[in-house]
């Protein structure tokens, strides 16, 4: 059995937990407070962050690492895409996603409301978080500008480019970050992501002592 | 003739470089400078940033795309490790250099000097330099670590973890960024990176207005 070590709001967590789940690849989870650098966790990952899938004497580090594996290595469900054309569409979006929603929205949402307030108990800084729901507007703008182009972001089919943007906007959303008025295709997008069984079982998870926005796992938001 | 849109002092435009020179796949370069956003850029790749390679209607943007790419399409020279192991730990070391080492060094000294002193003209911050100095010693000190245990930093043979730490590294040497004393293994490994001739070309080049150290592009340093 595979065993995850994660994080219920690191994004890239999120990303391998609806990849593996679309895969059927079962797993035990150990979760992690990356900020307690547990030394048993920094002995698996020097770099001390989530998400760290592991199995016998086979340590996969980084999200990135874990989901080529088991592209590599599964013959069943592949989701970077069939032609070189898709697979670099698909790779695309992952930097998209891991690099950019998360320098501009994942990250400072996550300092400011879920470190400053659930951790070091601080003030947050209200110009970061107003700066992260502008750049987060702007990325619901352009995943509405690929959905009047596509059935999904990455193309024909349903695949990494959309279980990484789900991972990453749950994440944003959980943190209040999220304006969907004025975003219909991308909301329609997210309503259907949101009632796969394999995504479900993410939005029912909490934080202790921050919850989220009443919205965050309703079907119709 | 595939071209490859790329910056001079971008370690992710130095790790495709060097990766297509070992492979073989022959290019022609055209520079970008990130900071002038030309359209034509941004409409090869929207998050504008480089490298971005091409060949007919294939556009390949990001350096992890470009190299899986060629990793599935080319037979010739793998890169990434013949095992899952091996594969698994060249990604964990892809992760660490292009996430951690560019977030604690790359980045902090392209912008304090690089981007202020040659291209807005402002004053660098001193504590900003120190701390990703300071950073730099920490990551040669786990290269040294990983080199006392193996020939080559993603085990015995040659491959892509070397040729992002190498890109990496380069672009921290030529900002001045890298003390190497007292890191005799780094320093012997680099050293023999430096003397590949698919590595060489890239140590040639100059940023207008902004010299390397003297000792960036010699053997013995």
């Amino acid at each position: 059995m595979w065993r995850l070590h994660h994080f219920i709001l690191c994004p890239f967590s999120r990303k391998v937990r609806f990849a593996l789940a679309v895969k059927g690849v079962t797993h035990d989870l150990v979760q992690e407070l990356p900020w307690e650098k547990r030394a048993a966790f920094t002995a698996l990952n020097p770099a001390g962050q989530t998400p760290v899938l592991l199995q016998g004497g086979l340590v996969l580090v980084d999200s990135a690492a874990i989901v080529e594996h088991f592209e590599e290595t599964l013959d069943r469900t592949p989701l970077l895409g069939s032609t070189p054309e898709a697979r670099a569409e698909t790779r695309r979006l992952l930097a998209w996603f891991d690099q950019k929603f998360y320098a501009e929205v994942g990250a400072p949402l996550l300092g400011e409301r879920m470190y400053k307030r659930a951790v070091i108990k601080g003030a947050p800084d209200g110009s970061i978080i107003r700066q992260a729901s502008r750049n987060a507007d702007m990325h619901l703008e352009y995943i509405d500008f690929l959905l009047e182009q596509r059935a999904w972001l990455g193309g024909g089919q349903f695949g990494l480019a959309d279980i990484a943007a789900a991972a990453h906007l749950s994440v944003a959303d959980y943190l209040g970050g999220l304006e969907w008025d004025g975003h219909d295709p991308a909301r329609t997008w997210y309503s259907a992501i949101k009632s796969r069984p394999t995504f479900r079982p993410l939005l029912a998870e909490r934080l202790e002592g921050l919850p989220p926005p009443l919205h965050y796992d309703k079907l119709d938001f």
